[in-house]
């Protein structure tokens, strides 16, 4: 597995971008999110994605340099119209403008349709929190990508409608970046590769029976992602219904529905700034001895200590940076080769 | 097991309120939430709350008629300092408070602190919900309270933590109202009672070490309950410290923490506008459709329907409000006892 330096991965992606049609502000934009993404661990939101990317952008799919239209604005609130450009560039004018808001008057939320893959959530809710805020976000697959039954159901329905939120705190970030179905897809793929079985509760056959077999959500009849919950499943598939409706719903670009043609992203992204609440300074002192509580459990049989969301990125994000970001051979080649093509130059 | 007339056991809890010193509009409205509880088939949030809340307002710990202070506000944002009197009428000014600062403004969130028990989630945001806006709501221990573990720990940090979210649509409300432990306590209490064991993933015992018996919570030394979500817990505990910061933290009653001495509810409580989205009647029609589209699953083995959040509670109403509410004999000789006592007229 070739180890790639993050800076040298980012100034390749970044050209194969430009190199593709994308404006060069949008193309670092992406990049940067792409490889912030790997440097985090969170691969399946990393460079992997950038041959799909270079693909929908020659097919049109992606459109580089789509205008953003703001379709509708309030004092705290816009709804904005990505024309199917980058999800990246979309979610993160989002995340200013929801930022922007909530500077001004305590919150704001800016939901976006009509945009692609938007990447790793935790990306938009760090950024909120940095500025000392709290941002909440909320993504559908833009009504389309089921790929997880409803508690109690055989088939598709949902997204995996992932959600996340971050808070500032004296330290570190409290970064919480989740699919509300057991498992993102891409999870249960590592295991299908590796030929292991998946853990109980995260996916049922085409009949929707339980089953520990990676390989029925990739044959025909298909099966699919369980909600997240076990046998209380219904409290993982109603964060799921309420992630569709916040997302797709306050976007208009609808939630999960039977249209097959659906694709892409929608989203909300929330701002609250506690400032307006009982201080910064207090929340984040309080936000700071949560951590220290939770942590302060003696650890379960099978664990080492207490892990706080966003903790172990963030262990992964100084050892990478470090380090480098270890690479899938076939990843590393299907860039490589784009780059060949392109006249980007490698290493 | 007898049972009675919701309005009758409304008019009995009110009475036995007032005489016990609550003025008769806080009694309205604290009976009105019990009993509304039994009806949609949440017991543990009901009228066997009653009894407690008689001898916490003998204590003083629940002051009945005490002054809602507004510590801060701004045009979209307030926090309430509840006094320590009932957690329902805290809760509801807030509840109205934030439906009229959306209507405003598009969004509103009002947090709340030194208050009792709130009681059901699903009254507040079903509230909102009725008003045509969207309705989250999120509520702590007041940083105390605590009965589940962390994920990959063995030590009670946090408390149930739950949260509501609610959706106006063409037909019935979507109420989501989950705690971000696997269950409530009193859910693994009634395995207990029964002399059943618990399903999976639900319950450690006092070294953190997974069982299926209930007793592990009721003797020393004590067990705890499991964040939400089995072998994906550090989801389930990730939104449990999510609603502790945006419960206690915005409100100042603080999140989880070592303090022994805390109790009663602390909350924050959010309204959004569709209508300054996509349009109040846009959001109505996609959320029908995501209840149709979901509920069009076929069901999976050993179930036959898809149910959306609310639904059961709902068809429990409809049932409970033609055929009373079943009480269990104690809670029932409990509360004819206090009547007795109070003068107050039963049957």
């Amino acid at each position: 597995m070739p180890t790639i330096r993050a800076d040298e991965l980012e100034r390749i992606c970044a050209e194969l971008l430009t190199a593709a049609g994308a404006p060069q502000d949008e193309a670092r934009t992406v990049a940067a999110a792409l490889v912030r993404a790997n440097v985090a661990g969170r691969d399946s939101h990393g460079v992997m994605r950038l041959p799909q990317y270079l693909v929908a952008m020659e097919r049109g799919s992606v459109v580089p340099g789509a205008a953003i239209e703001t379709v509708r604005e309030s004092p705290t609130t816009a709804v904005l119209d990505g024309n199917w450009g980058f999800g990246q560039v979309v979610a993160t004018c989002a995340t200013e403008m929801a930022i922007a808001k909530a500077k001004e008057l305590a919150l704001g939320a800016v939901a976006g349709r009509r945009c692609n893959h938007v990447g790793a959530l935790a990306d938009y809710v760090e950024t909120i929190a940095g500025t000392g805020l709290i941002g909440l976000m909320f993504v559908n697959g833009h009504g389309g990508a089921h790929n997880t039954v409803p508690f109690g159901g055989a088939d598709r329905r949902l997204c995996t409608n992932p959600m996340a939120a971050g808070f500032p705190t004296d330290g570190d970030l409290i970064v919480l970046d989740i699919s509300t179905a057991a498992v993102a897809e891409g999870k249960a793929r590592t295991y299908r590769i590796a030929g292991k079985p998946v853990p109980d509760d995260w996916i049922v056959d085409s009949e929707g029976r339980p089953t520990n077999d990676p390989n029925v959500l990739y044959t025909k009849p298909q099966g699919a992602l369980l909600p997240l919950g076990g046998n209380v499943g219904y409290k993982g598939f109603g964060l799921g219904m309420m992630v569709d409706l916040l997302a797709g719903g306050l976007s208009g670009a609808g939630t999960s529905g039977p249209d097959p043609e659906r694709g892409g992203n929608a989203f909300t992204v929330i701002a609250l700034d506690p400032d307006a609440f009982m201080g910064e300074d207090a929340f984040r002192a309080d936000a700071t001895s949560l951590v220290e509580w939770v942590k302060s459990s003696r650890p379960a049989p099978g664990f080492d200590e207490v892990i706080v969301p966003g903790e172990l990125e963030r262990r992964t994000t100084q050892r990478r940076s470090t380090d480098g970001i270890p690479l899938p051979d076939e990843t590393w080649e299907q860039i490589r080769a784009a780059a060949e093509k392109a006249g980007v130059t490698v290493g």
